[in-house]
């Protein structure tokens, strides 16, 4: 089985939580979306002109028949396929809820830089950024980030090393993404957060320093944050 | 068993998808946050001092030994349970994608309310409000509502009367609830789309008309939207 994954090229995006799983594990994927003609293939999936149920939006997975759109519904679907998530129904369940939540992260980190909506450009949305932005470093992030941080604490099964189960798990590789594009985008405050999620900084560190992702953030596969994507970097809203 | 709902007392929020979904299929279940001493009982699992998975906040779901937090994981776990998704993989895939698609749908529609964040009132953001509620009435919500539409017409295997597999599932129910709370919170400007979406408002009236959906919607334990949930009626919104 060859996996296909069909993502915006250009930004790591949600498609990069999906790009970690699959070298995590060895598996071997294409990154459609990047290859010559990747785009107008990826739009007729959008368009409906695909077999397979069809996907609002990117990313989306092609696994063998099956069609999946929604980056947590396709690590939840992977997990077990690439060994990333333990066998039993209560952790696959914890793994699940943990990377939807994730994916709530995900999208108010976004809006930091359009609350206005998706529709506007950045800099037609600049004032409006910059106190979303403070009120998402003052108290969303230390909401989300210091309960994942308790989580990782309370998990007893790996001595608080991992946040599901005994060993790593996709929700792992997705937390190290998360640390990753904080770290892009708010360097100043998010550089003077970090000491209070020390469990969490030490799982990034023990995720980039697995031979594979350590492999893999060297190579070309590996794309930048940049201001095109989730996170982005604008200093006005860096408190 | 008698399931155990866990959310907060006096919206419809994002509780109401699941407790369709027991009504639906006449399950016994507690609505424990409005039960007497329910708020404290569900701040104890937030916090952490509950076994059990923890949820980062409501609506969860104690099902015997198991605790699970984020609705659509919720609406996922219960499908098979209360018969309310088919057995085969790639249509309980295709429910599970579509209700995510739906959280991203409610997650937009709140942020008409509260484009700058949680944290702040309505009151705070109101010019915000009417910027980004109008870029939703003019792009979001068409093209959300299109895509399902579409999704309904396409699925053969119930001649277009349902959106996953030949009969009804837990994501219709739910799609039942987007058009009311779009019918409560956009009036006008949902009235006049409406008729380009034949499909889900007749979805929506077979919902409605279904003997223990009719008989739930005519008791206290369905709660009326208000100005405190996901979607809010404010006139100047409404464009």
């Amino acid at each position: 089985m060859i996996y296909e994954l069909y993502y915006w090229p250009g930004i790591p995006g949600r498609g990069e939580f999906i790009r970690l799983a699959f070298e995590e594990a060895g598996a071997r994927y294409r990154d459609v979306g990047r290859e010559p003609d990747g785009i107008p293939k990826m739009m007729r999936f959008i368009a409906g002109k695909m077999p397979g149920t069809r996907p609002y939006g990117p990313p989306f997975l092609k696994a063998g028949r099956i069609v999946l759109a929604q980056t947590a519904a396709i690590l939840q679907f992977l997990g077990p396929r690439l060994g990333l998530v333990p066998d039993d129904e209560v952790s696959r369940l914890a793994a699940h809820q943990h990377q939807l939540t994730i994916a709530d992260l995900v999208v108010e980190a976004h809006d930091t830089h359009h609350p206005l909506g998706p529709s506007f450009y950045y800099e037609d949305q600049r004032p409006e950024s910059r106190r979303r932005a403070a009120e998402f470093l003052k108290q969303r992030l230390p909401k989300y980030m210091g309960y994942f941080e308790a989580v990782l604490g309370a998990n007893r099964a790996s001595r608080g090393k991992y946040l599901v189960g005994r060993g790593l798990t996709y929700v792992d590789l997705s937390m190290f993404q998360i640390v990753e594009g904080l770290r892009y985008a708010f360097p100043k405050a998010f550089g003077r957060y970090e000491e209070k999620i020390p469990g969490l900084i030490d799982l990034r560190d023990r995720v980039a320093a697995r031979p594979r992702i350590a492999a893999y953030l060297a190579t070309e596969r590996r794309q930048a944050f940049n201001e095109d994507g989730l996170f982005r970097r604008y200093p006005e809203l860096d408190a």
